[in-house]
């Protein structure tokens, strides 16, 4: 008799959560919002409910070996989820504890981004590669290193912060950790939105489509629309957020000389609008021993089957 | 009866070696010039004239199990040395094979940062740390990053380049690299002298014992003087490059976690000058969950010793 495990992926907005057998096929998913519950066992109350419904249809509890959990600021070591910035749970939460004594399951937790990584190089566009980097380019920026096969944890357990990284020295605030010009404030969905917010306030900027919309309902998607119809000033927006991406990517290559970066996530659906600068300014920022040698992939898998 | 390994520590000016016990006890050391050399034929002559002087000090060849070499963008997985933007020979160099061509001895040759991080951990500062870094902060700035125990290499052997990553774009080219903005165009000897030079040369400076020497004779070590001194615009000089340094620091946190960062080197002697500003600038951007938590230490050993 087959047995399944239930993969569930935390967001700042939604959650994804699914049943996978053991070839990494999923057979049922589904998703729910993260950002309604302020408390963390209301939100596991939910997850319990719905996850019930999918593991009735694979023939009950009894076929379900375990949970796996990726979460933002997860840790591996300790199954906690600690200080992050965006999920609406503060402080450290003793998240796989919590989860394990309402299924009465193992479960597994570890970072969301991690997950990805090692969900790439068993299943996805990174297969068999042994020392590749992963982005995902979402509401934040996540990331996760893996180096000659592995997932790099670090001392605690948070290696691979990426998003927070900073690229601009006393630049854009983020508002959800106060670090100032970090990666995440402008290579995110939001991080598009501010820059284009940005350069309508400025006095001389290009016409744009743009203008059409209320700011305060400006989304990086109305920004992406408006770019596809050749809108100059949406362009310049994936232009500057492509050359500091790619500058990030540059210092990412300099510390682990990875074989690939494997980019997954709402941004890259911009394609080469983002792509192109992106690309340049990682060469441009590279030492003469990486130069075009370090491929930029997309993502076969959907983001929920990754995790 | 006792075998020993020679050691060889190639830098940009001058080149270290010396005779090692299998306990790391150096024997027998010296150095020459690395930079007379434009041949790097000539370099290796006159290195094998100077290391069989000491071989006979030890009994002879027959007790020399082989050679180790650290050299700046040494690749240890083909034992060359390839377009170093510090040493006078360019291109990709056989400099392994050249060398046990001339000493008919094993050589192992590696990058000299990658070397001085294996040192750390099995005699130095970092003794029995499983995830730390190492900077050297000397005529560059060269570093080695070991997680799990490892010493990352990456996919083409060339992981760790720390001093090549971009920490103000669009900011000072480097005259080796051509890269702009790099932080060894910061925090090596010559980024210190330079910014010495460029704080000299705004108009509204502080006055200061700098302006006692002719500017093209000025160096690193007068700029450490004159701040011993309290000389205010010196210890600007060091404000600025440990506000650079440490912002770089909490950029290599995010990446790999590790539980130390072990600094070397010249700019290292410069002490809480330029340590205070650079412990403060790393803590101020990092996440919550690095806060305090990242220790900085001081190498214990020699650079050349280590390597």
């Amino acid at each position: 008799m087959d047995s399944y495990v239930i993969g569930v992926d935390i967001g700042g907005t939604g959650t994804k959560y699914g049943i996978v057998d053991k070839d990494g096929n999923v057979l049922h998913s589904s998703s729910m919002p993260t950002n309604t519950h302020e408390q963390v066992h209301t939100f596991i109350d939910e997850l319990y409910v719905r996850l019930s419904e999918l593991i009735e249809k694979v023939g009950g509890v009894g076929r379900i070996k375990g949970i796996g959990i990726g979460a933002p600021n997860g840790n591996i070591y300790t199954g906690t989820i600690e200080y992050a910035p965006n999920l609406p749970w503060k402080g450290v939460i003793p998240f796989a504890k919590m989860v394990q004594d309402k299924f009465k399951l193992p479960v597994k937790l570890t970072n969301d981004a991690n997950a990805a990584a090692v969900g790439e190089m068993m299943y996805g566009a990174a297969k068999g590669m042994k020392n590749f980097i992963t982005i995902t380019l979402g509401t934040g920026v996540g990331s996760g290193i893996i180096i000659d096969g592995k997932i790099v944890l670090g001392h605690n357990g948070f290696a691979g912060e990426l998003g927070h990284v900073i690229v601009r020295n006393g630049g854009r605030e983020h508002k959800g950790t106060g670090l100032k010009g970090s990666l995440e404030a402008y290579a995110s969905a939001t991080g598009v939105r501010d820059t284009a917010i940005e350069l309508l306030q400025e006095t001389q900027h290009s016409p744009s489509l743009l203008e059409n919309y209320p700011i305060n309902e400006l989304t990086s998607e109305t920004v992406f629309k408006c770019a596809e119809q050749g809108d100059s000033l949406t362009n310049e927006v994936f232009e500057f957020t492509g050359q500091i991406l790619g500058e990030a990517l540059a210092t990412f290559v300099h510390f682990s000389a990875p074989e690939a970066i494997v980019l997954f996530g709402g941004l890259t659906k911009a394609g080469d609008l983002i792509m192109k600068p992106t690309r340049q300014a990682m060469e441009d920022n590279l030492l003469q021993v990486f130069k075009n040698k370090v491929k930029i992939l997309y993502s076969d898998l959907q983001e929920a089957d990754a995790a």
